[in-house]
């Protein structure tokens, strides 16, 4: 089995050190990732600089990768384009530092390089662990392994379809199971503070304080919250079909 | 009426210089721009970086906005949040030099500006025009003056939806019409070229030629390519509810 694996806090982050060390214990692991910390970059491309692109390689056990200075999505396409001998049977993308719920999944590089995946046709997978600070990526980690093993096994993921996976930050044992949820709403408050830098000049820093959004219990919000891992099968047909008709009848 | 107006080419682009100039003869325009190109970021946010904002005006007629050190998505957040005094009836983002059509529409930055803006629940618009080099924008402009006005008319755009327009490179009298389509598949071959620094380090450039996919006569692909305006109705529920059951049969 072959698993190409990529994520969006950088190669050397231990999110995707630990999801590299599961997942090569049931398939062959190539890592191609971002040098750097690229979260909340979105699907974003890079066409206005090159790309550099250098071999990267770990010792216990001894495997070896490429770091990409640029985004998940770059790592995904030049893994297949050029990198890569042979396709892979499955892309895994994480274990992202901290949550990818909701609504937030539209900027999220972790579950872009998923899509990027699922584009090409390959099934695909985007993972987060819902905490900011805690290193305890091992429960995410070995959930990945069973839901790789899974999908290949089930042959059932539409085309075009990735799972999009959050785990709480629980030990193994207070996880209450495994729930199908949909993509809730995530909204934040003061997401702007303004300050002046040493000569007076005005600039912003986005931040923001999650706001308890309306999500029903069938939300993934509402199930990491609760403790589940959630699982969400993303698709990325963004026609509005139904609306259609109506616009049609605007006689533009 | 409060129109909010952005784009992805930056607030120099001709694009933009052309909306700003018609969309002033219907309404109180406002625009928040990127200082420079930020084209392909896709829905990406500015998290790592403190955010620039200037006030930018330009004198025939005599109008002002601001220019943002960030991404398109970033400009609708701080418009939104913090620059302006009331909220915009609606956003428009572009005229985009180049298309935004199909499967690309998840690399843009001209249509994620009006994804932010639905999010915010604000009726939004992105407009691109299909070429890389014309400066030909006043069709597009026209249009989307007449499509501004239509949408605040009619209030039947569902809550979360924005029109994805592409213009055809093409004299007025030259247009076929208009196509409600659905967005279509875009793909490229030979998309790495692969160089070498004066010092022998290697890079990558991200390129590509378009292919001809199979797009059906509804798509918006299509549409452009026979001389037709596109308009496309976009949402961002990227729940692939369909498959939920399936999934939660594998008992995770």
């Amino acid at each position: 089995m072959r698993i190409l694996l990529t994520n969006d806090d950088g190669i050397g982050a231990s999110g995707i050190q630990a999801l590299w060390q599961s997942l090569s214990e049931i398939g062959e692991v190539t890592v191609v990732a971002p040098v750097s910390e690229r979260s909340a970059t979105s699907q974003a491309i890079t066409v206005h600089h090159p790309i550099r692109v250098d071999e990267y390689c770990i010792n216990h056990p001894r495997v070896c990768g490429w770091r990409v200075d640029g985004t998940p999505t770059d790592c995904v396409k030049i893994a297949v384009e050029a990198l890569l001998d042979e396709p892979p049977d499955i892309i895994v993308s994480g274990v992202n530092h901290g949550p990818n719920l909701g609504t937030d999944v539209l900027y999220s590089g972790t579950v872009s390089a998923a899509i990027e995946g699922a584009l090409y046709g390959f099934p695909a997978i985007a993972v987060s662990l819902n905490s900011w600070q805690s290193r305890n990526f091992s429960v995410a980690a070995r959930f990945t392994v069973r839901l790789v093993q899974t999908v290949l096994e089930k042959q059932s993921l539409p085309p075009r379809t990735l799972l999009n996976v959050n785990v709480p930050d629980l030990p193994e044992t207070d996880i209450r199971g495994v729930k199908v949820a949909k993509l809730g709403v995530v909204q934040y408050a003061n997401i702007f503070q303004r300050r002046f830098d040493p000569r007076g000049r005005m600039y912003y820093w986005m931040g923001g304080e999650p706001i308890d959004s309306d999500n029903g219990e069938d939300s993934d919000v509402a199930a990491v919250k609760a403790g589940y891992i959630s699982v969400t099968p993303v698709h990325f047909d963004l026609t509005h079909y139904s609306i259609m008709k109506e616009i049609e009848n605007w006689r533009l």
